[in-house]
């Protein structure tokens, strides 16, 4: 029986460096997939369609969830935003395992759908507030009101730790990213993630009735 | 709220290693506790009482299984084998993990006891029936009939692996004890391991009260 592949979603406020990490993962290990969101939102600048999401209309992406088409979504600031479920199912079918970039309310849809047994989840908090609030602003690219909103979206985000499997401060990015390969390499190694045991046992108990 | 140790439970036929890697464990991280077992058997040559095993009477053990104070018992080869209850409890209520060299009997009564949220357990299978056999034999310590038993009991305990939360095949034992490391070292970063992080996320919590 083939492994499928897991679904590791990696949710934090923003700002708390799960981009970062969630880029670092990637360099460690190819084979990991990115699960590439939909959203009905303008490109920012420099983003590109495919890439860092596919923009997409607001009846193009609504028809989507009408077909169930959509592992998970949710409206953010006027906007839809939702995991294409098309590219994951091939993804875990061939064995590979996917990160999801999203946020609580798309974990607990994910976590709650009929994938949940190959659900691993990951909650990232920031060392302290004043360290968030500094890296939003550093970005240089929002106004102050948009910083208000999403600091006060990262408290609604930080508020729904605890539906977490595993939960890292991320003080520092380095020891972050060895937490997280340290978390995935465990998740591979769970006997439900090992289908091909079944065969490795099989050999042993013909190999036990050859010999003795 | 203080951290609760885990009971990590290691299970495999002998010969597959598993003491071997248990004496790695302890080497690796010394705050990992090995719990000693009683045990009715007459002492081999070489084992030290309270340190190899608890060698106690027939009549002492079965005062300690009546008074609950076996986490897991049972009878192996006409003797009786279990694990004392008082040193586990203390150990995981400091917040030490405690290692169980046990086999899937004693695996499954401590899994389904009221300690289980606490359980995680580890099957290693041999890489081949061979090399089980090959490793019986080379100990020089046992009679050829006592050698047909053990294989007897490996089919045994080699037929239970699918009660484990992770197998490891065993075909190395650097590569095996890194990814113990690994299992271990991931389990302790469950948010279910990490209760101090109520107190995280209430320090943010008061943070983005004072600032926003």
């Amino acid at each position: 029986m083939p492994r499928r592949g897991l679904l590791i979603i990696l949710s934090s406020p923003s700002g708390a460096g799960k981009s970062t990490l969630a880029g670092r993962l990637r360099a460690w290990d190819a084979s990991l997939q990115f699960s590439v969101s939909a959203t009905t939102r303008a490109p920012r600048e420099g983003e590109i369609d495919g890439k860092d999401y596919f923009f997409v209309s607001v009846a193009d992406f609504q028809d989507q969830v009408a077909d169930g088409g959509m592992l998970e979504h949710a409206r953010v600031f006027g906007n839809y935003y939702g995991s294409p479920k098309a590219p994951v199912a091939a993804a875990i079918d061939a064995g590979r395992d996917v990160l999801f970039d999203i946020d609580w309310q798309g974990a607990q849809q994910i976590s709650n759908s009929d994938l949940q047994k190959h659900v691993l989840s990951i909650f990232i908090l920031p060392p302290s507030i004043t360290e968030l609030r500094r890296r939003l602003e550093s970005r240089g690219q929002d106004s102050a009101d948009v910083i208000e909103d999403r600091m006060q979206k990262s408290w609604d985000e930080i508020s729904h730790w605890d539906g977490y499997d595993y939960v890292l401060v991320n003080d520092d990015l380095d020891s972050t990213e060895a937490q997280l390969r340290t978390i995935i390499s465990a998740e591979r190694l769970r006997r439900s993630q090992q289908p091909q045991l079944v065969d490795h046992v099989r050999s042993l108990q013909s190999q036990f009735g050859d010999k003795t």
